[in-house]
């Protein structure tokens, strides 16, 4: 842990503080009141802590909002997005105009109900979803120690800060992600806490009774308590959390709609605008006297300072990036693009070349452990972990040291039991740059870390999600832990990929794909159980790429096409010599990327699935997701119900997902064709 | 809160508790060896404090596994589900035989690897997925007082003990969970945690550092630490949590895999067999010379004798029952048994006939309030509730008061921003019986609280989900609160019934039906906008019964089908208008539940959607679910993308969800038809 000063800038004095506070307060109800809809009362609450943050101890540069070493603000309450949006007018980011305010929760506009990855400069992450800012906040503090301790105090070396609201800390993401940030000593992380006693249903009262500074301390992290309309008890609380070397959670009492004159204090506040009469008491009150979206010019200069403050420190920092080492810079200025190293291709073009040689029987999950040992020594940007289940979820590999409170260089998280924690990281740690993050837990339990999944998806993010125990082929387990609708419940999130590799060398590739691919996540879904190979001839392109292809043509003309994914495809094969027995000439269709072959051309496509070949799709997980592909009438061997407890060959059997039942299948879709 | 003894049961004598909790250790370690598969050590570390908890505490009654007010115990550390199918074994559970251990984890078995409801009297929930259970205990004590309330300490008077690993405890879940009994002050509930120092990944060194008893005293809970190998200590520590009127955690310091020669205390015993040489090892360490699955007869007069002890319990309890009055008899009986209120259908016919007398134009959210008002009053079972968001879900009713820890006959639950307890203590509700849980949040937030669903849906227990503000239609909030595929992601699931009725008359069909449910869970999906009526003649039918029908015939021959859900069936309405302007006959299909309507006959589902008839699809959601009815080249108007903030109207233009839209896309498809 290195020292940095306790405090970046001067207070401001009493008179600049108000003014600014006043100015965050008024824009917000204004913009509110404009939109007929949002949330005035949290940005009024806490528009003098954030302002305290912003003069005092945020680092930022508005005309550098990409500056790598700055630091990161989280808005984890999201709804309050005005108060984020009010700052990053008022300190001078050029694209977040008055204009933009003026149109707040407009569509097309910078200014969306919460704030959104990629609308505008400044906003970090995308919040709205309770506790999801608080579980990113965790991995960019994961990523910034982690990259501190790759690249040293010169080039890394800033802090993490969130404003999180009750709800947030109600949500249990909260309770996994402040247990592991606590765990972790991430000290650079420092939370406040808008303790107003409100939410939507009333005051807390009705639904808390926490000893939320206890809770903390008992998660190791240090607390300290302060009148959230102070501005010099905030600046004592800011740094002496900037100071302390452990997570700090800054509770920081305040009334939700602060100046308004009834509605202060009251749920009336949170999520409705205030009306013409209240914002006209608030302007009496608080002393601001200037129309909506008119800004002073004096109080635009004190925030434009703030603004222009970071401007010096950002000039420092690239004076000594240029005084590295060229190589090292080189490779900072590679991580923090999210480019891949040029020797990654050849990693996964050699493994596959091996695999070919000599086709291995292996489970999906272990060929992604290969696939990992081939690829992590020429991507040290990757970044590992696994939720309490590295052994099964074959996610470490030997080359991996723990990342811990007191080695931040390792590069494997062990997240614990902690799904949505590990989930909301990890879209953290994409966003911090820097760093490629990859997680694991059983596919079921995507269930568990959905919200952030989608996250993912939404902000288009480079996460992979290493899902394994992909179906009944998991066995004995049972129904609580086979997933059966997981498949068609990923695939229908937008902008997700969820491959489901049929072999080893199909593990690689989609490995290889899910690390390129720069604008979304991707899950990779792998067996528990054993798979012989399907593919044994070395193929220098990416087969994989294109979503779905024929993996064996039919002997003779074709009459049926078989679609599998995963471990189904080896069934399909079987299922392909029973029919070739009686001289049905079947094609058998690997498809481990629905998303990616829904997007290639429509003559691709029908070449694949063969046009006037019945179809029949087998997977095992619900029918839902295949009807695009096989109609309504169409052949689908899979599952309709929840799986049951048994040794997985059984299960197999049991539900009628066997090479038999598929040749069945497409005989009777063929003779009800003939018909 | 009335008194109970603090004891139920005398402590057994130091040789008897020995002789119990080895025949556990080693049927466990014995049957996870016979499967070879399964998880010894957590049973093998929580033997004693099972025992003693069996022996002392959990009132039960083998012959009478259903008792109403028999204690709840719930195995929350599912993967442990030796240590109850032993214990169910040892105290005469009758259908728990010797021969249904030897098949642990085999298919068709009472025995699978994580307890499954419905499998085996004893078997309280389905437990596995970490943490659902002390979610599930939650729930099974606030019904426990709420039915104390109503009926008395005479009907109702018992405890819930829940046993919880560290997995459940690093869960999110189990802060919600822990935070909301806290806040109400569940004192008849109490959690032994077995605190053994050990997860999958290795000590939990390696991911925790949590105070936990200092996190549950934040929560408001009573804390007593034992040694978890120490009867005297358990004892002491079980009485003391049952006496205090708190929730407890009872933290057991034990050594998982207790026995084992070389792997007690590590990971290496927690969800592995053992192996022959290291069972041989524990069987010496333990003194328990038997051969597998063979237990003395005077181990078995032990255990049985703790069953026998229930008995007397349930009979006084019996004449207790005898003696109150016939009609609060009858009443309990019924609520009990989950049977509905003869009233019931009167009042939504009532209801119906009053919206079609005088159609309003309501949001679904608010016509589902209507049916709420409606059927409250005749159903004192239902238990209500919203995770902090009860305006916005329209989910509480004037007559319903809140559910405190001063006043449990309040029938609803103020659950603050705790979607995932919320549903996990709703599935608790259901299993305890005598109440009909239903709870709201956005619909994008199932995504918080979907292993619970899930959960819900395998038990096949009857819980409402009230999800509100269901598409782009809640307008400025944005794409973070509007669900785009959540309609699919819930229809997937199996067993579980999407409502997604299309004005007030429609919802109070669904309401009706997610009541008369009684063998799964159902969802409402209801919208934030207005809606006009698309009924409007009163129909004494259920007509949302059969899950799809013919709102609208189509003038003149039928050559389109419109098939709607909610708050597009209006736009399907409009867009037969401008179809019939051009001479194109189409129908519009409402189907409010694609589930039922799946159920439905060949003959009936072919009549309602059209054969020959060109069919589109309008649903503000992915397409995925409704490939099954329209093909792969059939007609579509929804989202393919997530959603924008903006109001609603625009967002709707936005993204081509209009009257315009769909008739150009009838159009479209009838000209392919005729090429």
């Amino acid at each position: 842990m290195t020292s940095t000063p306790s405090a970046r800038g001067a207070a401001l004095s009493p008179a600049d503080h108000k003014s600014l506070a006043s100015a965050v307060r008024a824009l917000s109800m204004d913009a509110v009141e404009a939109a007929n809809s949002g949330h005035p009362g949290m940005p009024m609450g806490m528009a003098d802590a954030a302002v305290v943050l912003f003069s005092e101890q945020l680092r930022f540069d508005p005309r550098r909002p990409d500056w790598p070493d700055r630091d990161r603000f989280v808005l984890s309450a999201g709804h309050g997005s005005m108060l984020l949006y009010s700052l990053l007018h008022l300190t001078g980011y050029p694209d977040m105009t008055i204009d933009e305010l003026r149109q707040f929760r407009q569509l097309g506009s910078k200014t969306p109900g919460h704030p959104e990855y990629g609308h505008a400069a400044g906003v970090e992450t995308t919040t709205g979803p309770l506790g999801q800012g608080f579980g990113n906040a965790v991995g960019m503090a994961i990523a910034e120690r982690h990259l501190n301790a790759r690249f040293g105090d010169d080039l890394v070396d800033h802090r993490t800060w969130v404003i999180a609201g009750d709800g947030c800390l109600m949500e249990g993401i909260s309770h996994e992600s402040a247990s592991l940030a606590g765990h972790l000593g991430l000290g650079r992380l420092n939370v406040l806490w808008d303790d107003n006693h409100i939410s939507i249903d009333g005051p807390t009262s009705l639904t808390l009774s926490d000893d939320v500074q206890a809770r903390f301390r008992s998660y190791g992290w240090h607390v300290v308590a302060c009148d959230g309309h102070d501005p010099a008890a905030l600046s004592a609380a800011l740094a002496e959390a900037a100071a302390d070397p452990r997570p700090s959670l800054i509770a920081c009492r305040t009334t939700i709609g602060f100046g308004a004159p009834t509605k202060a204090g009251t749920a009336g506040s949170h999520g409705a605008p205030l009306g013409a009469t209240e914002i006209a008491g608030a302007r009496e009150a608080l002393g601001w006297p200037h129309p909506p979206f008119e800004i002073p010019t004096q109080v635009m200069a004190v925030g434009m300072r703030l603004g222009d403050r970071g401007a010096a420190e950002q000039e420092a920092w690239l004076g000594r990036l240029e005084a590295v080492d060229p190589a090292v810079r080189a490779e900072f200025e590679r991580v923090m693009a999210g480019e891949l190293p040029e020797d990654l291709a050849d990693a996964v073009q050699s493994l596959k070349a091996t695999l070919a040689s000599d086709p291995p029987k292996l489970a999906t999950r272990v060929a992604s452990q290969r696939a990992i040992e081939a690829i992590a020594p020429v991507m040290p940007e990757l970044l590992g972990g696994s939720a309490d289940l590295s052994g099964s979820n074959n996610t470490k590999v030997k080359a991996q040291q723990p990342f811990t409170r007191d080695d931040a260089a390792g590069s494997y998280l062990h997240y614990g039991v902690r799904e949505h924690a590990m989930a909301a990281a990890m879209n953290g740690m994409a966003l911090h740059g820097g760093v490629v993050p990859y997680g694991g837990t059983f596919l079921v339990f995507t269930d568990y870390c959905r919200p952030s999944i989608r996250l993912a998806a939404l902000m288009g993010i480079r996460v992979v999600f290493v899902m394994t125990h992909d179906s009944i082929g998991l066995g004995e387990d049972g129904p609580t832990h086979q997933p059966v609708e997981q498949l068609a419940a990923l695939r229908c999130i937008p902008n997700l990929h969820v491959h489901r590799p049929a072999d080893a060398i199909e593990t690689a590739e989609c490995w290889q794909l899910a690390l390129e691919r720069r604008d979304g996540p991707s899950v990779l879904a792998l067996t528990r159980q054993g798979l012989p190979a399907v593919r044994t001839v070395h193929s220098g392109d990416n087969r994989s790429r294109r979503g779905g292809y024929v993996l064996l043509e039919a002997d003779g003309g074709r009459r049926v096409t078989l679609i599998a994914t995963g471990s189904e495809v080896d069934i399909a094969r079987k299922a392909r010599d029973l029919l070739a027995a009686d001289g049905i000439g079947a094609a058998v269709v690997s498809m481990p990327c629905r998303e990616l072959f829904a997007g290639q051309d429509a003559e691709y496509r029908a070449q694949v699935l063969g046009d006037g070949a019945v179809r029949v799709a087998v997977e095992a997980g619900v029918r839902m997701p295949w009807e695009a592909d096989i109609g309504p009438d169409g052949g689908f061997v899979g599952m309709s119900t929840f799986g049951a407890s048994g040794p997985y060959e059984k299960l197999y059997e049991h539900f009628g997902i066997t090479p038999q039942a598929v040749a069945d299948e497409a005989r009777r879709l063929l003779a009800a064709k003939e018909d």
